[in-house]
Protein backbone atom coordinates (compact mmCIF):
# COMPACT_ATOMS: atom_id res chain seq x y z
CA UNK A 1 0.00 0.00 0.00
CA UNK A 2 1.50 2.80 -1.31
CA UNK A 3 -0.36 6.20 -0.71
CA UNK A 4 -0.15 10.33 -0.94
CA UNK A 5 -0.43 12.69 1.37
CA UNK A 6 -3.97 13.23 1.38
CA UNK A 7 -4.44 9.34 1.56
CA UNK A 8 -2.42 8.92 4.35
CA UNK A 9 -4.34 11.49 6.39
CA UNK A 10 -7.65 10.14 5.20
CA UNK A 11 -6.68 6.98 6.39
CA UNK A 12 -5.14 8.26 9.87
CA UNK A 13 -7.37 10.38 11.08
CA UNK A 14 -5.08 13.31 10.92
CA UNK A 15 -5.14 16.17 9.19
CA UNK A 16 -2.99 17.17 6.22
CA UNK A 17 -1.36 20.13 8.31
CA UNK A 18 -0.76 18.03 11.45
CA UNK A 19 1.10 15.30 9.35
CA UNK A 20 3.76 17.95 7.95
CA UNK A 21 4.15 19.15 11.23
CA UNK A 22 4.99 15.86 12.79
CA UNK A 23 7.35 15.18 9.66
CA UNK A 24 9.10 18.15 10.16
CA UNK A 25 9.59 17.48 13.73
CA UNK A 26 10.84 14.18 12.93
CA UNK A 27 8.39 12.13 15.00
CA UNK A 28 6.80 11.04 11.31
CA UNK A 29 9.99 9.20 9.12
CA UNK A 30 9.87 11.18 5.15
CA UNK A 31 8.21 8.88 2.77
CA UNK A 32 9.74 7.84 -0.20
CA UNK A 33 10.01 10.96 -2.70
CA UNK A 34 8.88 10.37 -6.19
CA UNK A 35 9.49 13.95 -7.06
CA UNK A 36 10.22 16.93 -6.14
CA UNK A 37 7.31 17.92 -4.23
CA UNK A 38 5.66 14.54 -4.07
CA UNK A 39 6.08 11.59 -1.99
CA UNK A 40 4.49 8.38 -0.95
CA UNK A 41 3.64 6.99 2.45
CA UNK A 42 2.97 3.65 3.71
CA UNK A 43 1.25 1.37 6.28
CA UNK A 44 3.87 1.65 8.40
CA UNK A 45 3.25 5.73 8.41
CA UNK A 46 -0.23 4.99 8.66
CA UNK A 47 0.37 3.13 11.88
CA UNK A 48 2.69 5.44 13.39
CA UNK A 49 0.15 8.45 13.17
CA UNK A 50 -2.35 6.31 14.87
CA UNK A 51 0.37 5.46 17.78
CA UNK A 52 0.92 9.97 17.91
CA UNK A 53 -2.52 10.13 18.04
CA UNK A 54 -2.51 7.39 20.98
CA UNK A 55 -0.01 8.43 22.90
CA UNK A 56 -1.36 12.38 22.93
CA UNK A 57 -5.13 12.12 22.91
CA UNK A 58 -5.44 8.77 25.32
CA UNK A 59 -2.44 8.89 27.52
CA UNK A 60 -2.18 12.32 27.33
CA UNK A 61 1.55 12.95 26.39
CA UNK A 62 3.20 16.17 25.44
CA UNK A 63 4.50 16.04 21.92
CA UNK A 64 8.26 16.55 23.34
CA UNK A 65 7.23 13.42 25.52
CA UNK A 66 5.89 11.32 22.38
CA UNK A 67 9.29 12.22 20.50
CA UNK A 68 11.56 10.77 23.23
CA UNK A 69 9.13 7.79 23.35
CA UNK A 70 9.03 7.38 19.49
CA UNK A 71 12.83 7.62 19.77
CA UNK A 72 13.33 4.79 21.68
CA UNK A 73 11.35 2.54 19.70
CA UNK A 74 13.45 3.68 16.62
CA UNK A 75 16.65 3.17 18.38
CA UNK A 76 19.88 0.58 17.88
CA UNK A 77 19.85 -1.07 21.65
CA UNK A 78 15.77 -1.11 21.70
CA UNK A 79 13.84 -3.78 23.96
CA UNK A 80 10.44 -4.11 24.98
CA UNK A 81 11.94 -3.86 28.42
CA UNK A 82 13.50 -0.73 27.75
CA UNK A 83 10.52 0.86 25.55
CA UNK A 84 8.29 -0.02 28.34
CA UNK A 85 10.93 2.13 31.00
CA UNK A 86 11.44 5.22 28.39
CA UNK A 87 7.31 5.31 28.63
CA UNK A 88 6.84 5.39 32.27
CA UNK A 89 9.20 8.08 32.63
CA UNK A 90 7.40 10.06 30.16
CA UNK A 91 4.10 9.36 31.72
CA UNK A 92 5.64 9.84 35.24
CA UNK A 93 6.35 13.32 34.59
CA UNK A 94 8.25 15.45 37.32
CA UNK A 95 7.62 13.97 40.89
CA UNK A 96 6.27 16.50 43.61
CA UNK A 97 8.77 17.84 45.85
CA UNK A 98 8.66 16.21 49.08
CA UNK A 99 11.26 15.69 51.63
CA UNK A 100 11.62 15.71 55.68
CA UNK A 101 10.35 12.67 57.85
CA UNK A 102 7.47 11.68 56.11
CA UNK A 103 9.22 11.42 52.92
CA UNK A 104 12.11 9.42 54.75
CA UNK A 105 9.52 6.97 56.38
CA UNK A 106 7.63 6.17 52.87
CA UNK A 107 10.80 5.40 51.25
CA UNK A 108 11.76 2.94 54.11
CA UNK A 109 8.50 1.71 54.23
CA UNK A 110 8.70 0.94 49.77
CA UNK A 111 12.24 -0.32 49.75
CA UNK A 112 11.39 -2.78 52.41
CA UNK A 113 8.92 -4.10 50.18
CA UNK A 114 11.22 -4.17 47.17
CA UNK A 115 13.91 -5.81 49.27
CA UNK A 116 11.23 -8.64 50.45
CA UNK A 117 10.34 -9.46 46.91
CA UNK A 118 13.88 -9.35 45.73
CA UNK A 119 13.33 -6.60 43.69
CA UNK A 120 16.41 -5.14 42.27
CA UNK A 121 17.41 -2.28 44.75
CA UNK A 122 15.70 0.97 44.32
CA UNK A 123 16.84 4.52 44.03
CA UNK A 124 15.17 7.40 45.54
CA UNK A 125 15.77 9.47 42.77
CA UNK A 126 14.12 7.24 40.20
CA UNK A 127 11.14 9.15 39.28
CA UNK A 128 8.47 6.07 39.72
CA UNK A 129 9.83 5.44 43.16
CA UNK A 130 9.80 9.46 43.79
CA UNK A 131 6.41 9.36 42.98
CA UNK A 132 4.81 6.84 45.07
CA UNK A 133 7.09 8.37 47.89
CA UNK A 134 5.23 11.16 47.44
CA UNK A 135 2.19 10.33 47.69
CA UNK A 136 2.37 7.99 50.41
CA UNK A 137 4.25 11.02 52.57
CA UNK A 138 1.23 13.18 51.77
CA UNK A 139 -0.88 10.44 52.98
CA UNK A 140 0.78 10.43 55.92
CA UNK A 141 0.97 14.21 56.56
CA UNK A 142 -2.95 13.80 56.06
CA UNK A 143 -3.33 12.02 58.77
CA UNK A 144 -4.19 9.22 56.61
CA UNK A 145 -1.70 5.90 56.73
CA UNK A 146 -4.04 3.53 56.71
CA UNK A 147 -3.25 3.20 52.96
CA UNK A 148 0.04 2.79 53.32
CA UNK A 149 -0.72 -0.05 56.31
CA UNK A 150 -2.10 -1.91 53.47
CA UNK A 151 0.61 -1.36 50.77
CA UNK A 152 2.06 -4.70 51.02
CA UNK A 153 -1.40 -5.70 49.42
CA UNK A 154 -1.61 -3.15 47.53
CA UNK A 155 2.51 -4.42 45.97
CA UNK A 156 1.01 -8.20 45.55
CA UNK A 157 -2.57 -7.22 43.57
CA UNK A 158 0.21 -4.70 41.33
CA UNK A 159 2.52 -7.69 40.45
CA UNK A 160 -0.90 -9.66 39.27
CA UNK A 161 -1.75 -6.79 37.12
CA UNK A 162 2.12 -6.37 36.01
CA UNK A 163 2.64 -9.95 35.39
CA UNK A 164 -0.60 -9.75 33.06
CA UNK A 165 0.84 -6.64 31.42
CA UNK A 166 4.15 -8.49 30.96
CA UNK A 167 1.90 -11.82 28.95
CA UNK A 168 0.18 -9.98 26.65
CA UNK A 169 3.43 -8.01 25.49
CA UNK A 170 4.87 -11.73 25.27
CA UNK A 171 2.28 -13.29 23.25
CA UNK A 172 3.14 -11.39 19.76
CA UNK A 173 5.37 -13.24 17.56
CA UNK A 174 6.90 -9.98 16.08
CA UNK A 175 9.66 -8.52 18.02
CA UNK A 176 8.30 -4.78 16.25
CA UNK A 177 5.01 -5.51 17.97
CA UNK A 178 6.50 -6.80 21.53
CA UNK A 179 7.97 -3.00 21.35
CA UNK A 180 4.73 -1.50 20.22
CA UNK A 181 2.50 -3.40 23.11
CA UNK A 182 5.28 -2.67 25.64
CA UNK A 183 4.32 0.60 25.21
CA UNK A 184 0.76 0.43 24.39
CA UNK A 185 0.60 -1.59 27.76
CA UNK A 186 1.53 0.84 29.15
CA UNK A 187 -0.19 4.42 27.69
CA UNK A 188 -3.44 2.13 27.60
CA UNK A 189 -3.06 -0.16 29.81
CA UNK A 190 -2.59 2.63 33.05
CA UNK A 191 -5.65 4.44 31.70
CA UNK A 192 -7.48 0.88 31.43
CA UNK A 193 -7.26 -0.09 35.02
CA UNK A 194 -7.50 2.89 36.63
CA UNK A 195 -10.77 2.96 34.76
CA UNK A 196 -12.01 -0.60 35.84
CA UNK A 197 -10.68 0.16 39.68
CA UNK A 198 -12.90 3.39 39.48
CA UNK A 199 -16.08 1.51 37.74
CA UNK A 200 -15.58 -1.53 40.70
CA UNK A 201 -15.01 1.43 43.52
CA UNK A 202 -17.95 2.67 42.33
CA UNK A 203 -19.76 -0.43 42.43
CA UNK A 204 -18.35 -1.73 46.08
CA UNK A 205 -19.02 1.76 47.80
CA UNK A 206 -22.01 2.20 46.26
CA UNK A 207 -23.48 -0.46 48.96
CA UNK A 208 -21.09 0.12 51.68
CA UNK A 209 -20.02 3.74 51.60
CA UNK A 210 -23.56 5.32 50.38
CA UNK A 211 -25.28 6.23 53.28
CA UNK A 212 -25.21 9.13 55.22
CA UNK A 213 -24.45 9.59 58.55
CA UNK B 1 -5.13 25.36 68.35
CA UNK B 2 -5.74 28.71 67.11
CA UNK B 3 -3.07 30.63 64.67
CA UNK B 4 -2.63 33.93 63.09
CA UNK B 5 -2.32 33.81 59.20
CA UNK B 6 1.76 34.26 59.26
CA UNK B 7 1.95 30.96 61.74
CA UNK B 8 -0.89 29.10 59.26
CA UNK B 9 1.89 29.50 56.41
CA UNK B 10 4.29 27.89 58.40
CA UNK B 11 2.12 24.79 59.85
CA UNK B 12 1.21 24.29 56.39
CA UNK B 13 4.12 25.29 54.33
CA UNK B 14 1.86 27.10 51.97
CA UNK B 15 2.61 30.41 51.47
CA UNK B 16 0.85 33.86 52.81
CA UNK B 17 -0.25 35.33 48.73
CA UNK B 18 -1.24 31.80 48.32
CA UNK B 19 -3.54 31.63 51.56
CA UNK B 20 -4.98 34.82 50.56
CA UNK B 21 -5.81 33.65 47.01
CA UNK B 22 -7.55 30.46 48.25
CA UNK B 23 -9.54 32.59 50.91
CA UNK B 24 -10.44 34.54 47.98
CA UNK B 25 -11.36 31.90 45.86
CA UNK B 26 -13.35 30.44 48.63
CA UNK B 27 -11.53 26.98 48.60
CA UNK B 28 -10.18 27.75 52.39
CA UNK B 29 -13.42 29.01 54.84
CA UNK B 30 -12.79 32.41 56.58
CA UNK B 31 -10.79 32.18 59.78
CA UNK B 32 -13.13 33.63 63.15
CA UNK B 33 -12.29 37.69 62.81
CA UNK B 34 -10.61 38.85 66.26
CA UNK B 35 -10.59 42.51 64.14
CA UNK B 36 -11.27 44.24 60.83
CA UNK B 37 -7.64 42.99 60.39
CA UNK B 38 -7.19 40.32 61.68
CA UNK B 39 -8.48 37.01 61.63
CA UNK B 40 -7.41 33.09 63.78
CA UNK B 41 -6.84 29.77 61.87
CA UNK B 42 -7.72 26.75 63.04
CA UNK B 43 -6.38 22.90 62.81
CA UNK B 44 -9.01 22.66 60.42
CA UNK B 45 -7.76 25.42 57.83
CA UNK B 46 -3.93 23.60 58.29
CA UNK B 47 -5.21 20.34 56.94
CA UNK B 48 -7.77 21.92 54.31
CA UNK B 49 -4.14 23.67 52.84
CA UNK B 50 -2.30 20.46 53.04
CA UNK B 51 -5.25 19.03 51.47
CA UNK B 52 -5.57 21.56 48.42
CA UNK B 53 -1.28 20.80 48.19
CA UNK B 54 -2.33 16.97 47.82
CA UNK B 55 -4.79 17.68 45.32
CA UNK B 56 -3.05 19.77 43.08
CA UNK B 57 0.79 18.83 43.84
CA UNK B 58 0.60 15.32 44.07
CA UNK B 59 -3.02 14.40 42.04
CA UNK B 60 -2.43 16.64 39.41
CA UNK B 61 -5.93 18.42 39.75
CA UNK B 62 -6.43 22.00 38.67
CA UNK B 63 -7.85 24.77 40.88
CA UNK B 64 -11.22 24.78 39.42
CA UNK B 65 -11.42 20.81 40.03
CA UNK B 66 -10.31 21.33 43.37
CA UNK B 67 -12.81 23.51 43.82
CA UNK B 68 -15.70 21.17 42.69
CA UNK B 69 -14.18 18.37 44.85
CA UNK B 70 -14.21 20.29 48.18
CA UNK B 71 -17.75 21.76 47.32
CA UNK B 72 -18.63 18.31 47.47
CA UNK B 73 -16.60 17.36 50.55
CA UNK B 74 -18.93 20.35 52.38
CA UNK B 75 -21.90 19.80 51.21
CA UNK B 76 -25.11 18.72 52.56
CA UNK B 77 -25.86 15.12 51.32
CA UNK B 78 -22.57 13.90 51.56
CA UNK B 79 -21.48 10.39 51.78
CA UNK B 80 -17.72 9.37 50.81
CA UNK B 81 -19.57 7.22 48.23
CA UNK B 82 -20.58 10.44 46.50
CA UNK B 83 -17.25 12.23 47.37
CA UNK B 84 -15.11 9.31 45.39
CA UNK B 85 -17.57 9.71 42.46
CA UNK B 86 -16.90 13.36 42.26
CA UNK B 87 -13.42 12.88 42.78
CA UNK B 88 -13.47 10.26 39.93
CA UNK B 89 -15.19 12.18 37.72
CA UNK B 90 -12.73 15.29 38.23
CA UNK B 91 -9.49 12.87 38.10
CA UNK B 92 -10.93 11.40 34.47
CA UNK B 93 -10.71 14.92 32.27
CA UNK B 94 -12.41 14.94 29.29
CA UNK B 95 -12.40 11.67 28.00
CA UNK B 96 -10.53 11.30 24.08
CA UNK B 97 -13.25 11.25 21.16
CA UNK B 98 -13.31 7.59 19.78
CA UNK B 99 -16.26 6.43 17.87
CA UNK B 100 -17.49 3.94 15.33
CA UNK B 101 -17.03 0.18 15.08
CA UNK B 102 -13.77 0.15 17.49
CA UNK B 103 -15.75 2.22 20.21
CA UNK B 104 -19.09 0.23 19.70
CA UNK B 105 -17.28 -3.13 20.12
CA UNK B 106 -14.92 -1.81 23.41
CA UNK B 107 -18.16 -0.87 24.83
CA UNK B 108 -19.58 -4.11 24.23
CA UNK B 109 -16.85 -6.07 26.04
CA UNK B 110 -17.00 -3.98 28.83
CA UNK B 111 -20.69 -3.92 29.01
CA UNK B 112 -20.55 -7.32 28.85
CA UNK B 113 -18.48 -7.85 31.67
CA UNK B 114 -20.33 -5.49 34.11
CA UNK B 115 -23.25 -7.66 33.30
CA UNK B 116 -21.77 -10.86 34.45
CA UNK B 117 -20.47 -9.48 37.40
CA UNK B 118 -24.00 -7.90 37.91
CA UNK B 119 -23.03 -4.10 38.28
CA UNK B 120 -25.35 -1.75 37.97
CA UNK B 121 -25.98 -0.75 34.08
CA UNK B 122 -23.14 1.24 32.58
CA UNK B 123 -23.75 4.23 31.06
CA UNK B 124 -21.78 5.05 27.93
CA UNK B 125 -21.89 8.58 28.35
CA UNK B 126 -19.65 8.09 32.17
CA UNK B 127 -16.20 9.80 31.68
CA UNK B 128 -14.70 6.72 33.62
CA UNK B 129 -16.62 4.00 30.77
CA UNK B 130 -15.86 6.92 28.21
CA UNK B 131 -12.14 6.47 29.33
CA UNK B 132 -12.16 3.06 29.23
CA UNK B 133 -13.92 2.46 26.03
CA UNK B 134 -11.30 4.66 24.60
CA UNK B 135 -8.28 3.48 24.89
CA UNK B 136 -9.97 -0.08 24.58
CA UNK B 137 -10.62 1.04 20.85
CA UNK B 138 -7.84 3.22 20.20
CA UNK B 139 -5.86 -0.17 21.14
CA UNK B 140 -7.57 -2.40 18.71
CA UNK B 141 -7.10 0.16 15.73
CA UNK B 142 -3.49 -0.11 16.84
CA UNK B 143 -3.73 -3.83 15.81
CA UNK B 144 -3.19 -4.78 19.82
CA UNK B 145 -6.38 -6.79 20.79
CA UNK B 146 -4.85 -8.88 23.04
CA UNK B 147 -4.95 -6.35 25.85
CA UNK B 148 -8.90 -6.45 25.67
CA UNK B 149 -9.01 -10.33 25.29
CA UNK B 150 -7.14 -10.51 29.57
CA UNK B 151 -9.74 -7.82 30.51
CA UNK B 152 -11.97 -10.06 32.42
CA UNK B 153 -8.71 -10.87 34.30
CA UNK B 154 -7.92 -7.40 34.69
CA UNK B 155 -11.39 -6.74 35.78
CA UNK B 156 -10.79 -9.06 38.15
CA UNK B 157 -7.36 -7.30 39.85
CA UNK B 158 -9.28 -4.20 39.66
CA UNK B 159 -12.09 -5.51 41.85
CA UNK B 160 -9.58 -7.06 44.28
CA UNK B 161 -8.40 -3.68 44.67
CA UNK B 162 -11.20 -1.37 44.87
CA UNK B 163 -11.60 -3.50 47.75
CA UNK B 164 -8.51 -2.62 49.42
CA UNK B 165 -9.69 1.29 48.84
CA UNK B 166 -13.23 0.61 50.45
CA UNK B 167 -11.44 -1.07 53.46
CA UNK B 168 -9.31 1.24 53.46
CA UNK B 169 -11.76 4.01 53.93
CA UNK B 170 -14.35 1.56 56.20
CA UNK B 171 -11.36 1.19 58.89
CA UNK B 172 -11.81 5.06 60.12
CA UNK B 173 -13.72 5.52 62.88
CA UNK B 174 -14.95 9.34 62.35
CA UNK B 175 -17.64 10.40 58.97
CA UNK B 176 -15.66 13.11 58.18
CA UNK B 177 -12.46 11.38 58.09
CA UNK B 178 -14.24 8.87 55.86
CA UNK B 179 -15.29 11.32 53.61
CA UNK B 180 -11.20 12.79 52.85
CA UNK B 181 -10.21 9.15 52.52
CA UNK B 182 -12.61 8.47 50.31
CA UNK B 183 -10.75 11.38 47.97
CA UNK B 184 -7.25 10.45 49.35
CA UNK B 185 -7.95 6.89 48.31
CA UNK B 186 -8.84 7.71 44.62
CA UNK B 187 -6.17 10.98 44.07
CA UNK B 188 -2.95 9.62 45.84
CA UNK B 189 -4.04 5.90 45.40
CA UNK B 190 -4.23 5.90 41.92
CA UNK B 191 -0.87 7.54 41.71
CA UNK B 192 0.21 4.71 44.57
CA UNK B 193 -0.89 1.40 42.38
CA UNK B 194 0.06 3.15 38.82
CA UNK B 195 3.50 3.52 40.61
CA UNK B 196 3.83 0.24 42.25
CA UNK B 197 2.37 -1.06 38.83
CA UNK B 198 5.49 0.27 36.94
CA UNK B 199 7.92 -0.62 39.96
CA UNK B 200 6.65 -4.06 39.26
CA UNK B 201 6.47 -4.41 35.35
CA UNK B 202 10.26 -3.03 35.43
CA UNK B 203 11.45 -6.55 37.70
CA UNK B 204 9.01 -8.77 35.95
CA UNK B 205 10.18 -7.81 32.39
CA UNK B 206 13.79 -6.85 33.15
CA UNK B 207 14.39 -11.15 32.95
CA UNK B 208 11.70 -11.67 30.22
CA UNK B 209 11.51 -8.80 28.00
CA UNK B 210 15.26 -7.13 28.60
CA UNK B 211 16.77 -9.19 25.27
CA UNK B 212 17.43 -7.75 22.37
CA UNK B 213 16.08 -10.37 19.40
Amino acid sequence: MRMRMAELSAESGVPVATVKYYLREGLLPPGERTSPNQARYSAAHVQRLRLIKALTEVGGLSLASVGTVLSAIDGGDKTPHRTMGVVQDELAGTPPEVSGEAADWAFELLDGIARRHGWAELERKHVTVANVVAALATAKELGHEKLAERLEEYTDLALRVAELDVEVVMGLTSFDKMIEAGLIATVLGDRIFTGLRHLAQEQLSRKVLGRAP
